[in-house]
């Protein structure tokens, strides 16, 4: 009925919206289609927007130009109900454009966007615990197409749930022989660009291999600006930088799966100040009503993370996860959640920064997962045919990943609440909930026996525990026999009553996990939040 | 000439300044005392400062009531030359009082306050570098006279350059034998105080210690405020605060070996938000003319150091400087020196915080050295006679002091621009100045052997180092014959072009220094800043 009187109206009025869904998901995309002008630069003379509103929120949504007089507003509703709109613009022919549409409950697999969760943690806006295990596909949208596809497929059968892009293009070899198809602005590489006006299919392309990653739950932490290249996109002036941001906030702000990293490896791009980022940032704070997370990655010189809009840390430091005890530290500096997204790449590079073996990269998520912080993966095995997977996606060469899947599956049955520090800065390589869930990581060290013991909180005389030994490498996850059942050791810790040990095998890359039984028997389920 | 002048203007006008010095030391105390009212109550009534002048500079110093009608505004010059002043004042009498002083070159002994240099590290004013080693002694002033007495003679016979102290009592045990003679405030043990009156006598007693560390040439590292006791000076209004801290800040701040600690453990003092201690802490940054450093120490939870106010980070975290690595992570935030003036104690307590070997205390300080930050000692064995010297002063029991006095020995002929990583985030365990001077500090690992490496930042084809094997624990540096000459090796590293190798007795504890040799074959020269 809605939608009739929506096509009816369409009819009437030549520049109404036309096409607009009746219905939409929560958490998905209701795209609002308007005809205007298509003559001077639509880009930068034409603005529109549209106010969403349900009766109790009223949301202003940007909109953007698509080119050839289409004009687009796309907006996410985050609450099932009738949601009506109304255009605002600068031309009169885009204002005042009315209509309503229905937000539904969202199908399975649609569990809203991430949101930073228990300060240090990440959750979906339906509560579903997100446990980030990403990876590093630079300019795959650059590649050829087949690889492209075929990066889709490598993804798909991964256990990546987060993926690292580039927007503007990072220049290498590769890309000499298969030059990238489109580019963001108009105009002729290398140089010779109008920087005031953006190249829609170009955004189109990008748009449909963001569904596609969307589809596979994979969240796309796109980045919006990089110190790579020399083709002007990154030494824009402030206008510039602002026009663009706007229009990459309004085209994919409305996809729930977005994650802004301002930019990657920010303190190599000379062109820029902290000031300058600081007000990037808060741009982007402030042009998208879907408020996606927000980070910024370095290089060198880590940026102050203390800033407003920036949701949590996106670092770059592969010492840091090198033992559990470096990875808390910044955790305690923020108190936002870290996610250490570049630790140096599995590969067999000539720079170190991409030599890592498969068990280093395991061991740095390891090291990452019990200190309550979460870990980035890249694969940088140069192949002629498809240069890199964190260059250029593709196919994964290295062995870290059916160990990172290994670990995912350990992760998405670890509490809700997150892993945390158990008993910060005295015993760094336990990490879980106190009183009912701990993963101890051995790293390098080679124990042959561990004694059960708890640090007190959250532990009393009596509770009962059951012991899992974990090979991170040969993925085995072996129960210990029998229960273990705490008693008072001294003011700091709980041992079993019986004072039981568990035999490990001697070599590094062991774990041990610990949960609590509860009055059924069963370990407790913690995969709704614990109070 | 000038001071017959003052003594003859003294005679003319009775509340005239009277014994003002005719000259002072450069960075030395100039006391300007003058009488006014001693009815109501002058602490909270009557406000006194001096605004000194040398024709360039103009400084409003605050004064502050020391009892019996008599006032006093304390001025530490910064320059060589004639200082005029003129006091201001809410009464009369105390107001419009005119003079000058000379301030002349400061005495052997003499470098001036510390201050922050080169980003990470600290200096005295006439350039002297200050290479900080620490240790704590909370209520030493508090202990009866004859153990206070002693404190001076240990500490004099330490490499101790800095020492913690609190101003308002910790309660303990051993203070129920040796009740403090004197408190800050007038009034009555536990809970009857004036908290609006301040026991002069108190702060006198403070200043004849305080007088008698700056002749031992060690920093005063001022604990303004704590959370331990209950006499109530931790839970005064905001008033109450502004007040003691005022008044503290008049009387001690002119000494130029002061230091401010807003707070130790500031997160256990409940009845503050951070919102207060950041309040706190610009106050003292607003009422010190003299600018001494300013930090807060924190219990479990870091405060934030991005706060302008904050002009070195003073912490706790001893896991922090268990490795090298970790100590470094804390310096890349914040761009400020990191002091880690509590790493635990060397001790025999039944608390982990107290029960370090004396070989892990100096393991802690040599992580924290190479990884270009600075260490604070405790030593925490209780003796009936005397309870711990952390505590309450006295002698020290640990076997940690001659090992840190061999390694002050080192840091003082170490380059003046600091010890900073060389290899950030890559070689963890070498610290010191690219091209010069390297430390490397292999800590728990028991290597036998040491390729020459350096890497490639500051180093060419043929420069000529020695090299020095050093025992931290048996205090011993061993110089290996002749010298080594780099030669490139890849994109990274220089070595000796002969491939040389230093032998390691292969047990832990163990160093490398590396020093560049000059033209004149001899080591360069590091006390004077290098570019």
């Amino acid at each position: 009925m809605k939608r009739l009187l929506l096509l009816l109206l369409s009819a009437c009025l030549p520049l109404l919206a036309h096409a607009a869904p009746a219905t939409v998901e929560r958490w998905g995309v209701f795209e609002l289609e308007l005809t205007g002008p298509s003559t001077g630069n639509p880009f930068t003379e034409v603005n529109v927007a549209a106010e969403f509103t349900d009766g109790h929120t009223t949301v202003h949504v940007p909109g953007f130009y698509d080119g050839d007089g289409i004009y687009k507003v796309r907006f996410s509703p985050d609450a099932i109900g009738e949601w009506r709109y109304e255009t605002k613009s600068n031309r009169w022919d885009l204002t005042g454009k009315r209509g309503s549409f229905t937000a539904v409950a969202p199908s399975a697999g649609n569990h809203g966007p991430v949101r930073v969760f228990n300060t240090y943690h990440f959750a979906y806006a339906d509560g579903t615990p997100y446990k980030q295990v990403g990876t590093t596909i630079y300019n795959w949208i650059d590649a050829p197409e087949a690889v492209q596809e075929e990066t889709l497929r490598t993804l798909a059968a991964s256990p990546y749930n987060k993926a690292r892009m580039l927007i503007t293009q990072q220049p290498t070899a590769y890309q000499e022989k298969y030059a990238p198809p489109l580019w963001p602005f108009v105009g002729t590489p290398p140089h010779d660009w109008d920087l005031t006006r953006f190249n829609p299919e170009f955004f189109r392309h990008y748009e449909k291999r963001l569904e596609q990653l969307l589809e596979l739950g994979i969240e796309a932490d796109v980045i919006l600006l990089n110190p790579y290249g020399k083709w002007g996109f990154n030494s824009m002036d402030a206008d510039g930088d602002e026009r663009y941001i706007r229009y990459v906030v309004a085209r994919f702000g409305a996809y729930r799966h977005i994650w802004w990293s301002l930019c990657n490896e920010f303190d190599f791009l000379r062109t820029k100040t902290d000031a300058d980022w600081d007000r990037l940032g808060q741009l982007v704070a402030d042009c998208d009503p879907h408020q996606r997370l927000r980070s910024i990655h370095n290089g060198h010189r880590i940026f102050d993370q203390t800033k407003p809009w920036i949701t949590h840390v996106s670092m770059q430091n592969g010492a840091a996860v090198d033992e559990p005890g470096r990875a808390e530290m910044y955790r305690s500096v923020w108190h936002k959640p870290v996610v250490y997204d570049e630790v140096k790449y599995e590969g067999d590079s000539h720079f170190r920064w991409g030599n890592l073996t498969g068990a280093e990269m395991v061991h740095r998520f390891w090291c990452g997962t019990v200190a309550g912080t979460y870990v980035g993966h890249g694969d940088y095995f140069f192949t002629v045919v498809e240069d890199t997977w964190t260059s250029f996606g593709g196919k994964l060469t290295g062995t870290s990943t059916p160990r990172l899947a290994f670990l995912r599956d350990i992760l998405e049955t670890s509490p809700a609440m997150g892993i945390d520090p158990i008993d910060k800065w005295q015993d760094t390589n336990t990490g879980g909930q106190p009183g009912l869930y701990y993963l101890t990581y051995f790293g390098r060290e080679a124990p042959t026996e561990w004694t059960f013991k708890l640090y007190k909180n959250g532990v009393t005389d009596g509770q009962r525990y059951v012991v899992d030994v974990i090979d991170t490498w040969e993925m085995t996850i072996t129960p210990e026999p029998g229960e273990f059942v705490t008693q008072k050791l001294d003011n700091y810790h709980y041992v079993d009553a019986a004072h039981r040990t568990v035999k490990l095998p001697g070599k590094p890359g062991m774990a041990i996990r610990v949960r609590r039984l509860g009055d059924d028997g069963k370990p407790t389920t913690l995969l709704v939040p614990v109070d």
